[in-house]
């Protein structure tokens, strides 16, 4: 046999710290803050539906946080996850790229969402909480934290944005099979939801709207964000440690590191801990944002003080927005189709550490079926975006000669978007415009704070 | 951290030959034969659908067989699969018992399928064939085909059994990914689809005439089957030779080896290297078939010459059989829809070398989710049945008070079933029952041939 194609590691090597690369930014980056006051939001402001264990991440300055045990124990159901070397992908492309994938499809919700989700059910019970509340977009958060609640005992409530409900009945079933309750958003369950009751497709602001609200209003109950927190990236960096140990095993090191971008865990996730190195020792790495070009937050949004969902109910977050009530056209990259992104992205485009790029989506399919053509996995809607930036950046290590060394992150499978795919050989897919109207109305209408610098 | 609860091997641990059984079975087994001259089916017989090299296999009496470089080429691309212990299990059962599963839904088809399959594309290229023809149920083989073929470069058409085509659209969209074509079966395009038009449901031995057709007319096309025959039970050996060595990393051997059986080739893929052990070496191991009460061909079949299709296309063979026009009840586990089962499988039956154990479906679902609650992966319904045997295993196992170690094949996930648990939480699932005058009325028209001893 040939070279390997793939690079495991032992149970042992699951980290034993998550990255917090707050600590090593340059500056102090903009608080968020209390929409009510103008004043930096604290511990107060987040502690009526956060435990306080996420809470103390979400503002540590700490470089690491540790990992209890507990979440370990869980992680190792499926991590550490393979690193895989594309080699029949490179040979299609007859590119002098070397590319390789970090897989978190093989977790059993089929992404990396679970990495958060079992932490967030742990600090939670921890808590003493009984019950978590959340919004999904395509499906893939919603499923995590079903899992995650369903292994630590937790009640899990979520709301799912309309259409994706209407479209992805098995996620649905998937959710309710690790025992946790679904809901049509916007619902007639919640204050929220009544009142964007016009808006019948729904979208992630609203379903967050709702889930807040529920967790706001009892005790026992407390909110679960999939993404965009600071306490969520990080938990993510466990991909991206992994990564950093499988490529010492395959004696390379990338020239750049590839994500897709909704909320920005799962770039965060693979880029921060290389990102790390490349702060603290200089390692010359590129690290490269894809997102949809009909929700181009980083590319054509405003950096600006921006609530985190449609209703108005979260501290207002430094970020590069589209407007909070913005509604993306509804391209099958659910798990991409969000307003905003992780403030701590936003500051590193801002300070162009990290290069942002728009992928049209029937370029991302066209990429995904490539890939799935010959590295056989069938890759989620959201992960084809980063593909098709691969796919360029080999063109590009082609054109210069160049032996590129890529790394990216295949968040998750398709197996649950196979739709997407349908349409897509049916040619009935669409490169939808974000409408500029209305982004630029849905800009009017960002809350009074002050400038960002 | 605790315990190991994966056993990982690396790459270069992938089997170099495939374990052929017969070889070391007690007594030549019973021929297949030409059903026109009642003579045995030789070489020539099989030769208008099938490559030499597979038909080579298909009668060898070699115990092993080498696995070309090219195969192990791409059984790495998900090779070795894990084998889990199931600890978090074993503490929810509150059982002495040890249990492990090897989980082989980590192909990128989601099944053990692509094993046989990827060796077939190989042999089929390799004979300067074009395209190959072949049938799907619940749609695991299908996609597994259709993956093989596009890694090879061969064409593929699938016949699909008709009521899995209206109920898993996304089978098909994962079949056409891959680049192949799928037909709902009965279709217009054969004869024999038009001579069964009014089963407008389909069943697999319908699809199979359909496929065999298409394959007998055309010099270019052969037929493939992903179950029943030994050159396909034989690729599938890897899942068990993996199995030795990971047993062997967690220091303990198996008293039991379970598998579910629709045509048994995931069970003949993990129990035949155990069985070779037992039968060389003496090691008491105790073997498990789990089949489906609807559809109980090793626990209520006759043993009888039979037609592996419905319409008599193929050689007769020697089997477990409800009478190749027995059309099961639809039953969501659709590989397991099968009214024989390979030769090999039921002469070790009839020895008593393997046990056989009929599971009703709703057992199976509640036995799935119980799992998917503790372990995380949802199981597809066909391994559902393999781990309802597994848990009353555990139960007879605590009430001996024994550490029995108990080893099962994980075959696939249910992320294309979703439909199927959504029924059982909806409590529309029934535990449907064989019609036995049906069953009278099929064997009745079992083919002229010789009794079996």
């Amino acid at each position: 046999m040939g070279e390997p194609v793939k690079f495991l590691l032992p149970e042992e090597e699951i980290p034993t710290a998550w990255v917090n690369l707050l600590a090593d930014l340059p500056g102090a980056p903009p608080p968020p803050l209390n929409p009510g006051t103008g004043e930096p939001a604290g511990r107060e402001d987040l502690a009526a539906i956060f435990p306080m264990g996420l809470i103390e991440q979400e503002v540590s300055s700490e470089p690491e946080i540790e990992i209890p045990d507990e979440v370990r124990e869980i992680y190792r159901l499926w991590r550490p996850t393979p690193l895989h070397r594309a080699r029949r992908l490179e040979q299609d492309l007859d590119t002098p790229a070397h590319i390789y994938y970090k897989y978190e499809g093989v977790s059993p919700a089929g992404s990396h969402k679970p990495n958060t989700a079992v932490a967030q059910a742990f600090y939670n019970r921890e808590a003493g909480i009984r019950k978590l509340a959340t919004e999904t977009g395509a499906g893939q958060w919603g499923s995590a934290l079903a899992l995650a609640c369903g292994l630590f005992g937790l009640e899990c409530e979520v709301f799912m944005v309309g259409i994706s409900y209407d479209q992805k009945p098995y996620r649905k079933a998937m959710i309710e099979t690790w025992g946790a309750t679904v809901h049509r958003s916007p619902s007639e369950l919640t204050e929220a939801g009544r009142s964007q009751a016009e808006h019948t497709s729904g979208s992630l602001g609203i379903a967050i709207s709702e889930a807040v609200e529920v967790a706001a209003g009892a005790g026992d109950t407390n909110y679960s964000l999939g993404s965009v927190l600071n306490h969520v990236c990080l938990h993510q960096t466990v991909i991206g440690q992994e990564c950093i140990k499988q490529m010492e095993l395959a004696v390379e090191a990338p020239d750049v590191v590839v994500g897709c971008v909704g909320g920005g865990s799962n770039f965060a996730g693979i880029a921060y801990p290389f990102l790390r190195a490349r702060l603290r020792h200089g390692v010359e790495t590129r690290f490269l944002a894809a997102e949809p070009a009909a929700c181009p937050t980083l590319t054509r949004g405003r950096y600006a003080y921006d609530f985190g969902d449609t209703v108005g109910m979260t501290p207002l977050m430094p970020m590069y927005t589209l407007g909070h009530d913005f509604v993306p056209p509804p391209v099958h990259a659910g798990g991409l189709r969000y307003h905003g992104d992780a403030p701590s992205l936003c500051a590193l485009v801002k300070e162009g550490l990290v290069e942002a790029k728009a992928i049209a989506q029937t370029a991302a399919f066209e990429a995904a079926v490539r890939f799935a053509r010959t590295e056989g996995i069938i890759p989620g809607p959201e992960p084809a975006h980063a593909i098709r930036a691969v796919l360029d950046e080999a063109e590009a290590a082609k054109e210069a000669g160049e032996e590129r060394v890529i790394l990216f992150n295949l968040s998750g499978h398709g197996h649950f978007d196979m739709s997407a795919y349908e349409a897509y050989f049916a040619g009935e897919l669409e490169d939808l415009e974000m409408p500029e109207e209305e982004l630029e109305a849905a800009l009017a209408r960002l809350p009074e704070a002050p400038a960002l610098p």
